[in-house]
């Protein structure tokens, strides 16, 4: 079956092998793949190099459907669509040690081959209202926007939620912080990203070309006390505004480095505000089944930036890198 | 002023009488009250023997407007909306024994008069787009429906709420839960009221004459996992069929006893399904002004079942006691 | 290899076989087994009416040492010492409903056979400070108390825990609530076990023949206040006194039901003192692994109330019923 | 009365003032003060620039008894021993936005005083077996050490906390800590101090002046899983050992900034070990009655560094900012 590696160097570095067809272990799934997703990470994970005699099948996040199932498998049957959770061992609560070393897209072999073989503990069935390749945004994105909002985080009904940005995680934060009943601003660099996110269900927009200091404006738009929660995706010295525009007690979710690796902080205001900091790292299959669950509910679609096909890979993580796309990045695999 | 009190044995022992105005002291507001809204809680109050010399001014919660204010008064000002908080000394996080000694309508005095006075710290705004009447639901019934959802418990947006009856409680858990993105499932005797309480964002009603055994259906509308939540107003051997509605690891909020002062269950059932049952108590006063962001950003409008003119409290009591009123009855304090 | 089978029907049903000594899977652990601990659980197990064709290996508890692993197993190595875990596929959060499904001792086999094959994410290594029978005291006793201490509530220094009753799940929450800086009550018929309830690290004790309205001694020793959590075995109308004896806000967990199926409390005493029933179910192995750090933390030792070589299971089981053992009663296997 | 006011410029900018006594109102307390207690945060307020018309009473944390009451006080009477609560009006939960403005020594009028009016709900009884000066260590001190480890997180037995330094804050949180069944690893540049800690509770030191890379030693005492909780008092780079000490899913509580104003941290280690960083900002009245009742439990003493008479605050002031104090500094007020 025609398999996609990465040998390292980034996207020159991609190559089509040609590999035999896994059998699925007795409690595995053979799953056909029809659709896959990008996220940050699988650019860095193809940029690293490799050791050539061990080329890795990128991208952690896809969707597909189950073509044959082995013996002991009890949670799905053939014909069920499903997606592989990016952590195969992380169930629920706090992930081991061991279910923290298993990742798909690396160190793991990812999703870009005709079949996968899943474990079928670590394998979700999607909303069934959403097309295979929305389906395939959820893995990464949406847990992590999940995981925020409702696990190392509780939003509640007319809380105000700031979302930086409009990429993946950010436009599930969107959907879900509205669907919980929260009040969304997004700050960002495009108006008519802006008004994009107001289709989604935020309530503000704040365009960070006009409005540098946006913090200051969100605490306009909140009657001085602050946001409830803030999504950060800048990192860096831009931290220092997420801190500003948070209430006392508020949370701050780190999801991204854009303005830089080191985030920076004033710690008076970390203190005089009880502010806290929270690391994002995906979340659980119970998180990702509780997102189903929820979206299901809305019948919320995550947005599709652009589709390729899955043989123009380098193309589609170049788009994702450069062309500052609003929600995700995907892919399809050819029929037939 | 005319006051109203209650000298016990019911609402044949109340009477009004003529009482001096009071003047608000440094950090308090003078109320006049617009609107008042009762609660099963003050049926019991008005049934209880008094000592004569000490008649009660009953009723708990209510609404009116800032006509003075203390010289220390900070929070608000001449002309604002208010409501007396039911616990006047309970501000946040758990109440001290003090805090729970002072309650509203009872041992303290309540706000069936035409002016009041109340401490600046023990009073909120409600949300601007309520009447009076709507406002006056609030202050019990609001706050414990609150409570039940997202301060003992925390209902996520896809998760299933199970609702009993369509009382003032009910009616709240029911706008609340859907607004959090919950799906809510009404179980009550009356197809009418199943039909309004659709209306309210209920997905799902069902009928419990024409399905007694009702947690069946529950299991049935959830696919055999059984409700995250549900709001037990029933009490007494009903408990048991709202403990097998619930899923493991699921929470039976106690909201009420109409089928009687005892709760009954089977432990077996709460081992194994590792069930929790919370006892509910209103709440405090940021929970209060949580619940009112939250009518803010939904514009949500408690139900109001009837309004009668506060001089026929009477009427209203029974209307409250046999009417099986949807949502809450309120009363209204005559202009001029 | 011996393996002990129930056919039903109670101790009488107990009979030993011959069966093949299993071969561990990849990804499995051969253990084989010196000790094992009974729960009440196996009581009602061996009770149950079976098959005849297919009897069951009973208990769940027991340690022993990996004589061979899998290929791919990483998490223990040959000598290790472990115990599998109760529920073999509960690894942390939440259980799923698969997770549920499997219980060993029933329905599925356990451990008295001579070698039982073990997932090896299905075993935990116990504390290295205990015996092999007081390390077989651990995965339903001990996890259950850690549950009912630090997953379904979090007990603090300071607070105060009321134990009922001096068995397996009893011994060790006085053990575990003393490590953790709190002031333990225990409740029990006799003054003896008290005293050695006392030595376990119970602060004060109460004779509950003495006094049958224990809960006024726990008002009396806590300043009015009340226990911040009850461990309740009794059930039945015995819960009352549960409610009572628990400060406002505070939690009473239910693990048993010696004086009746049927949980009985006063609904007005749940909502006045906003009381929380918490049941109680084993827990995950993130919860085990807690508990064996705690426990090598503090070098506390469960105590053992007698020890049975494993071929007088029978009487073993009849001593637990009606011996009133203090804390747990172990098996041991014959040595060669 | 004599009075001790700062007008800014730092301990040179003290004044002794006559002022005339305070009286109670209907709800307060006049407390005849005996003890006082230092913290870093007095060394900020006595070097800002005042208004000179308007100087300031310095000092939050002081002791004293009471020896007259206002007539509604319900809480203490005459004689009793209390302590000022450093937000006056933060009781319990989170602070409302007026419960965060008052704050005693700063803006509000501190405790260097011969008496001191105060709310009665602002007091609260510090534990019985400490000395005036001991007690006067908590309202700061102590009380963030328990928010630290009990309010913003968890702390459980056989955890591991490590601790930065052995100031005030530091060496309550060794106490408190090592009572709730914690193993505590202290980080100091001083082996004495090392010593002293373990006096405490602490079960392991690292002198981070033979091991400045300190983090990997935690990681080596921890077994690779690092620390549950690290509480920082460094903050600037420092930072980035404290995460990398932590375990994944831990917390870092910002409690100090003796290495810079700004935190700097690597958002990386940040996302792929979820980190949490927490800033204190002292606690509830709540919080410090659970304090009380956990050192009432364990009879435990904060260490008193020196002690010094309350004429001499200049002087106790420049020890606390450069004679490296291990645990507090405390003033005494002279008797009659």
């Amino acid at each position: 079956m025609k398999t996609i590696v990465s040998t390292g160097g980034g996207p020159g570095g991609l190559a089509v092998e040609e590999r035999p067809q896994p059998r699925p272990g007795p409690r595995q799934l053979l799953v056909r793949m029809s659709a896959a997703s990008l996220n940050y990470r699988d650019l860095e994970v193809v940029a690293r190099a490799r050791d050539a005699a061990r080329p890795l099948v990128p991208v952690s996040d896809g969707v597909g459907r189950v073509v044959a199932a082995g013996p002991e498998v009890t949670r799905f049957r053939t014909g069920d669509r499903v997606s592989p959770i990016f952590f195969p061992d992380w169930i629920a609560g706090e992930p081991s040690a061991e279910a923290r070393r298993r990742r798909l897209g690396g160190p793991d072999d990812g999703v870009l081959a005709e079949y996968v073989a899943v474990d079928e503990h670590a394998a979700v069935a999607p909303p069934a209202h959403l097309s295979d390749v929305e389906a395939a945004a959820l893995p990464c994105a949406g847990v992590t926007a999940w995981s925020a909002l409702f696990v190392t985080d509780r939003v509640l009904p007319g809380e105000t939620v700031v979302v930086q940005g409009t990429g993946g995680v950010s436009t599930f934060a969107i959907l879900l912080a509205a669907q919980a009943g929260a009040r969304v601003i997004v700050v960002s660099g495009s108006a008519a990203k802006l008004e994009r996110a107001r289709a989604l269900g935020a309530g503000d927009g704040i365009d960070r070309r006009a409005e540098p200091e946006w913090h200051e404006r969100v605490l306009e738009l909140t009657g001085g006390r602050g946001a409830d929660h803030v999504i950060d995706v800048a990192g860096g010295d831009g931290l220092t505004r997420s801190l500003a525009a948070t209430r006392v007690g508020g949370t701050i979710s780190l999801a991204g480095y854009v303005a830089g690796h080191t985030g920076r902080f004033d710690l008076a205001t970390a203190f005089v505000r009880r502010l806290r900091m929270q690391g994002l790292g995906v979340g659980s299959r119970d998180s990702f089944e509780a997102l189903v669950r929820a979206l299901e509910s809305s019948e919320a679609r995550p947005p599709i930036d652009r589709v390729f096909p899955v043989d123009e890979l380098a193309a589609a993580l170049t788009h994702l890198e450069t062309g500052g796309p609003f929600g995700k990045v995907a892919l399809t695999f050819a029929v037939g």
